[in-house]
């Protein structure tokens, strides 16, 4: 079920390493998040190859679509990040050298260290905004409702912080889990009637096998607290008449 | 870089777990493992939520655009279990008991307990292919050239070997991994140079911290070794001349 939201983003991955199955992104995690603390919510997440063309009609396609977009990934030195130039193709841009991302990495690197291969990190969109980056230097970018983050997870995260001011977002998105020694097909038809009550309140059941464990953690998400305790108390009513163990709440 | 493959295939994981960041998908890089074992290359991952027109329109536009579809998640017994009946929306099919999977789910469980919740999940599309399940019994179902996969881990990973024989592959991808300690943009121009030369092997650069460690491992793909040993040698040139140190080849 997907509710309404006042704020909305989408996530572009862009790495073959992701899609040949070689690395399990975690990206995608880190910033959904921190954008359900601020308010904003992702509805969609795409990974692409590093392909400029895939790339430019992604890109064309989402910031039309969602109120934000976040592209994690190939904007490093190397000839596969084509990140950047992409980005300016579709917003038709220049890709030029971003003076104050120059002087940044030229104080950042020992004299004789900003090299051709470093250089390149800070060849942007023509005014593009840049977002600092506390761990390794080189900084990311937005351009209008599109900001572009590395793919290292440790660099991402820690330009979030930096971030949060200039993301509008809404109500934080407060989420509360349930976790019950049971199986899905028990609880299948008290949920439903649970969800029918309580349409604004978003409600997930997601079966787990943990150390040899069996259970289903109910996940309620809202914007509004007493939506979710009222979600609460139904589900502790049909809990408690079907003797059903709680593991967690 | 995007090379040219003759099999392709694209993942759509559906469910509001992943968007929230609640849940860390790992069914891409079980999924993407295993095709690119039997020469099927991903070439696009999209995570949405469980909303039917949503999961509609991304199945009809993934089905006509790529030789194969996987979905996973959305096929279990709850109220937010909706993959099903969306696909058989999506393929203007009738969405009913699957008798076939009625008889499997009956001899599975203990008399009595087939109940309401359990029989939810062989609700299928119209003629839908089964796709065996030996974890936990319920099964996936393919129409056409869309796999639907159950979103737990562990029992989508026990359900492929059971669908081996239903995909046509090509050569399986290979994939070369040598760890340098170095950063990217040292080897950024000698790597671009052996990518230019070797336009067919898929070349990826990424950086790793790793225990206090940080280097960058260059990762080659192809279907063909030949290619992929004439990259390597021309890695070993410049990291012998760079006198660049070794981690792991």
């Amino acid at each position: 079920m997907n509710k309404k939201t006042k704020f909305n983003a989408s996530i572009l991955i862009i790495g073959n390493e992701i899609l040949s199955g070689r690395t399990k992104d975690t990206n995608t995690s880190t910033l959904a998040l921190w954008l359900s603390s601020i308010g904003v919510k992702v509805e969609e997440v795409r990974v692409i190859p590093d392909d400029e063309k895939v790339i430019i009609n992604s890109v064309r396609e989402m910031k039309s679509k969602y109120n934000y977009v976040f592209t994690s990934g190939g904007i490093g030195p190397t000839h596969d990040d084509i990140t950047a130039e992409s980005i300016a193709k579709a917003f038709n841009l220049k890709y030029e050298i971003h003076d104050e991302g120059f002087k940044i990495l030229k104080a950042y690197y020992k004299p004789g260290e900003f090299n051709e291969g470093r250089q390149k990190m800070i060849w942007m969109p023509r005014n593009a905004k840049l977002i600092l980056n506390p761990t390794s230097g080189a900084p990311g970018f937005s351009v209008e409702n599109v900001f572009c983050l590395p793919g290292v997870p440790s660099i991402l995260k820690s330009m979030l912080g930096g971030l949060t001011n200039e993301i509008v977002g809404g109500e934080p998105i407060l989420s509360k889990t349930i976790s019950l020694k049971t199986v899905e097909s028990e609880i299948a038809h008290s949920l439903t009637l649970v969800q029918d009550n309580n349409e604004d309140v978003e409600i997930g059941s997601y079966p787990f096998f943990q150390s040899g464990k069996l259970g289903v953690s109910i996940v309620l998400r809202s914007t509004e607290q007493k939506k979710i305790d009222t979600c609460i108390l139904e589900i502790l009513n049909f809990v408690k008449q079907k003797k059903i163990e709680i593991v967690e709440r």
